[in-house]
């Protein structure tokens, strides 16, 4: 608390992320990573960028990430937006589009940054709760809005929406944008993108950090209607001329390219997701249906919190949410490479 | 102009960036870069960030950055809040300590930027002019404010105002946050960083982009009182998690060590702006005085858009600001190597 802040400041409740530990030889399962290695042309790609020319600006538009954005998904340049992560390009999105006179709509269990960027930029928002089976109704939300926003899969369950589900969302709700955000979309969800032409109202968003292995590179993008990436760019140039840097927009590039490797290593994932899931139905979890690189899973009898901390004890770590009191039970596990599924598998094992 | 839009987007006028051609073989002296490299030891930093680990977040908090910065300046930690570039750092310092019930004063002839965030967080704000000599008189800020921030080095002039005259500001506004703005500092104006741990109101920004040759990797950090520092994490932590990525991180760590690299460099910047000085003065050129790695000048006869241009077709690049008028007949010119400096007197001579 200070005199000098200004009063947002006292009112702001930040964003918690997963842990990033410091200690090294864990079994990482807790932030959504992926467990293989950008691909190697990225890498390449990289070092060149390690050079002289990083004494100059980078473009300040990125306009040859938004065109490898855009040929790999059929659109024009002046579709794609890009950010400083997919978090940034969220933040951009909620000032620019989703604060308006009726209140925004999102699922009371999904992404927790949400919440926290109506705070920031004031805006009203109604919860819309999940049902029983923890799915997303859209007829939840066929009520009065100023903007809808929810991840397919939903986070932190993992579960899909069918895109005629999405479709009916942005169809029926004309004068809302809908906001899809995609961050996972990749390990087995439909993808909305290619409704983007013939809809204005539909943004998807996507991020670089989980199916094209470079979290700890931080690029994100929108794609829509140019109308709503012309009030993405009005905010971005009145926040930050260069958000991207040289080496985001490098490798960023070369990811979008190598398709062979980037579908490789998802279907790699999707199929350890397969083997865990019955592994650990077999060991007594609910497991709900994931379209993610994660799992969300409850046992019949052991406590979340308790099962979590004895993981921890033997160097795995995953994540659990302390609230809201119904998904306590839950662990939110990353899906790693085989061996560190059957790791997690064997520790488990010993455990129940 | 959209129906989607958040009424604050059709109230926007974006900053507008120095050009950045794409063009080859352009003396670039628009924007203020470094005509160095990095330091070799930067650059090798940036390769080995090139690998495996880039599938992982980076650290969110930048810890071994903020270590490596307060080292460098003897302040702790706490006291030192890192950016994706200081203009990200400058849009949180406007959001968090700068929205106040009094205006906000800078002056009428600044970075052009300051505006624009006043607008994207409707601040209110005044500005004050300079005299005639286009210097800052801090007496004319002894008015009632809710905030003050001005560079030193002033931009686009490059006028420094010594740290007694920075001293007097904060002291005199005690109930304010006296914002310095030193992206310029280490070309020959003295930093008001010594002042930090007396003075809870002051607070003071640089970047790795002009002194450091790091424009294309983007860091920028600000220093001040814990408390001045915990709203400026609290907003960043409602924003974006993670703004610094991996390379960011480990080349802004080697730059902050390689002292002598930087050292040396910054002298031959000065060295060749005296030289640049005397050369354009002999052409007929008044040079404001300048502690920064660019030079504000106006010729006696020949117009600032005319000469702007006519260098342009020779392929040299200056920056020429349309207003306000009382700066119209100005170059902004961005300190080059010492052939840069001589192509650049070459041109002049002939076209004058």
């Amino acid at each position: 608390m200070s005199k000098f802040w200004s009063d947002i400041v006292h009112t702001l409740t930040p964003y918690v992320p997963g842990e990033q530990p410091k200690l090294k030889n864990l079994i990482k399962l807790n932030t959504n990573e992926n467990p293989y290695p950008p691909s190697p042309k990225v890498l390449e790609a990289l070092k060149a960028e390690a050079a002289e020319t990083l004494r100059l600006y980078p473009d300040p538009n990125s306009d040859k990430l938004k065109s490898a954005i855009a040929n790999y998904y059929g659109l024009q340049a002046n579709q794609v937006f890009v950010g400083n992560g997919s978090d940034e390009i969220l933040a951009h999105v909620f000032q620019a589009l989703l604060k308006h006179d009726k209140p925004l709509l999102f699922p009371d269990i999904t992404y927790s940054f949400y919440p926290v960027y109506c705070g920031l930029y004031q805006i009203q928002y109604k919860t819309v709760a999940l049902n029983q089976q923890f799915e997303i109704d859209i007829e939840d939300y066929l009520q009065p809005n100023g903007g809808i926003i929810l991840p397919n899969p939903n986070a932190p369950t993992g579960i899909p929406l069918p895109l005629a589900k999405i479709e009916q969302l942005f169809k029926r709700n004309p004068e809302s944008v809908v906001v899809v955000d995609e961050a996972y979309v990749d390990f087995g969800t439909e993808s909305a993108v290619r409704l983007i032409q013939q809809n204005p109202n539909l943004l998807v968003t996507q991020t670089l950090s989980k199916s094209r292995s470079l979290a700890g590179l931080r690029v994100g993008f929108a794609l829509g209607h140019p109308d709503l990436i012309e009030a993405l760019i009005r905010v971005k140039d009145s926040f930050n001329s260069y958000p991207i840097d040289r080496f985001a927009e490098a490798g960023a590039i070369a990811a979008m390219q190598d398709q062979a490797y980037f579908e490789h290593t998802c279907q790699q994932v999707v199929a350890t997701r397969e083997r865990l899931v019955k592994d650990m139905q077999a060991l007594g979890f609910d497991v709900l249906p994931s379209g993610a690189n994660f799992i969300f899973a409850k046992h019949r009898v052991k406590a979340g919190c308790e099962l979590s901390a004895q993981l921890r004890e033997q160097g795995i770590i995953v994540r659990q949410f302390q609230s809201p009191a119904r998904i306590k039970e839950y662990l939110r596990i990353t899906i790693g490479t085989e061996a560190q599924s059957q790791a997690l598998i064997s520790a488990l094992t010993q455990l129940i």
